[in-house]
């Protein structure tokens, strides 16, 4: 078990050396230790190889010039100038939020960016603001659209942070697929099957080879076949594309780049880096913010004490999991698996910062 | 076959016998009509009679003081005074068109509403704004969370329409569920099973019985079960309940009240009838009108030019059957079932007016 703050210090340490100032390696810190206490491991350390080997391979620029680019009162398109997508992101974020502390609610369109980690970590920050939080991102492309092959869209994941009063605030946070890709990877190295309306092979059949993307295959949109829906997810995956990348300009659908540095990036002169989206809307925009709260919290209340399922113990609230495991977490420190530790130490010591 | 221009007139005929002004009548036949050239005949005049028998029942307004209650430059609650959703639903969306111009973008939450047709007309209204429209709204509970057995959310559709340049507008308008309540409505009328995923049993068991939600059943999230995502679309179906009635003081989840007369509206005096939120966002806040089109096209054209799948001859845009549906009933007429015209008539020889 490691304790969050040793966690926090190596992560500092690392972006540190590799050129960002002290407040962007805090950022980066910040964003990849809160997926590590949540639970979300997929894009806690496990992510640090990848962003090492872009900043490499010098697709990831650690003096960004992050700027405005276009604005009115309540939006802005920003470019990221290639910088970690934690970085851009933060900084965007704040400027939705300080837009809806002005007009009421706060929009930003992010280009030229990079991944950044958790979607809720920047919905979150617009709780403490009475804000309801919004984020958006692309990502690689790996999802075919309803009837089609190719692999037009990311698992583009939408969250959406509501604060609430003497509840905890309701933190959705979900991508706009059945299943991320590194569930796949791990169903592949286990030996299982994946379960049908997954993914599909290289014609467009369902498959349940955990392993098909390698072979021509995709991932499925959320609803999984047409006759469950899975145009509806295609809907909100291009929802999330046009938001992130068409608004600002960044690389949509199949040319967002490779969040991984052993792939190429497609040549397109027209459109730049991965895409963003932030929202930001004042509770009291709409109505009183004590009222709001109380409502909210009913809101809470009806659903968390919604009868359960024969053989389930209880209703969730969307960020309930995440948060229950945060509290573990703080607690008794995060696990991490020796093989990934070793993986960081040895970049580590090819910085030679302290390992950690 | 009936042609447009006579079911206008016909809709417009009743909704004035009953009390709407004329602006009022044209636009509830307006959206109807929209419903039924687009071939969602679900929201067109099938609706005729639940609307007539809440009027009838007193749960409908027609001379409603529709009013903003709170705002800011970019945003407003309205409240319906219990008008039929098509006419709160216009005035709010105009509302949000109109803040978007000055500010950017507007955010409209509506309380005190009722059931107001299809999504997407609204949505479209943004259209030749050259801004992005966005509409959700909540509905009669129906659809149970993740893990539980109470109807604690409505099928809350989402719709989104995005201008295009030469190409035609994309247009999403989907429910957050697999299924509508009539597409189960009509596998029971043909003795049709219904597939796995769409509902389940009054102990939350899976379920093929389309005819289970006379049984304590629930229609499922998008995503069918939690291993293919329902908590997806318990995240989504939440988010629009939250944005139409935790917003705009309408009832919430379990509390919104049904759309059809025969069932009794739940007594909950904090609450108040159903809710809506619209969004309308300038594509010029973002980049200019012209390059966000000509980016829009090519979105579309790669996606429309994505290889399809062995056995599918194209790959959709969202709105794309929806618009060829138009054109084919603009041109030929409009089909109508000779039981639902019957019955229509019906309440014209109540009304005193003239048949269709």
């Amino acid at each position: 078990m490691y304790n969050p703050e040793t966690i926090f210090a190596f992560i500092k340490q690392l972006f540190h050396k590799i050129g960002c100032n002290d407040e962007d390696a805090s950022t980066v810190a910040g964003v990849l230790l809160a997926a590590e206490l949540r639970g979300i491991e997929s894009h806690g350390i496990l992510r640090i190889p990848d962003y090492y080997n872009l900043w490499k391979s010098k697709r990831i620029n650690t003096h960004p010039n992050i700027r405005v680019v276009h604005e009115t009162p309540s939006t802005a398109v920003v470019d990221g100038d290639s910088a970690l997508g934690m970085i851009a992101g933060k900084k965007a974020m704040q400027i939705a939020i300080d837009k809806s502390k002005a007009v009421g609610t706060g929009w930003v369109s992010v280009r030229n960016s990079n991944h950044f980690g958790i979607a809720g970590y920047y919905a979150m920050m617009a709780l403490k603001n009475d804000m309801i939080g919004i984020t958006m991102t692309n990502a690689n492309p790996l999802v075919a659209p309803t009837f089609s092959v190719d692999r037009m869209l990311g698992t583009n994941p939408i969250a959406v942070a509501v604060p609430a009063g003497q509840q905890p605030p309701y933190v959705a946070d979900f991508a706009t697929t059945p299943i991320a890709r590194g569930k796949l990877d791990l169903m592949h190295k286990k030996g299982l099957k994946a379960p049908l309306g997954y993914v599909q092979d290289a014609e467009g059949k369902p498959s349940d080879d955990p392993n098909i993307l390698t072979q021509g295959g995709a991932i499925l949109p959320l609803g999984g076949d047409r006759e469950h829906g899975s145009h509806k997810g295609y809907c909100l995956g291009s929802i999330v594309d046009i938001f992130s990348a068409v608004f600002s300009g960044a690389g949509y659908g199949p040319w967002v780049p490779p969040s991984v540095a052993y792939l190429p990036v497609l040549q397109n002169d027209e459109v730049k880096g991965t895409g963003h989206f932030f929202g930001a809307m004042r509770i009291d925009a709409f109505r009183p913010a004590d009222e709001f709260k109380a409502a909210m919290d009913k809101w809470i209340l009806d659903f968390r004490n919604a009868k359960p399922a024969k053989g389930f113990e209880k209703v969730l609230i969307p960020g309930d999991p995440e948060r229950e495991m945060e509290e573990i977490r703080k607690k008794e420190g995060i696990p991490m698996m020796p093989a990934l530790v070793e993986k960081i130490n040895q970049i580590a010591k090819e910085l030679g910062i302290d390992e950690m």
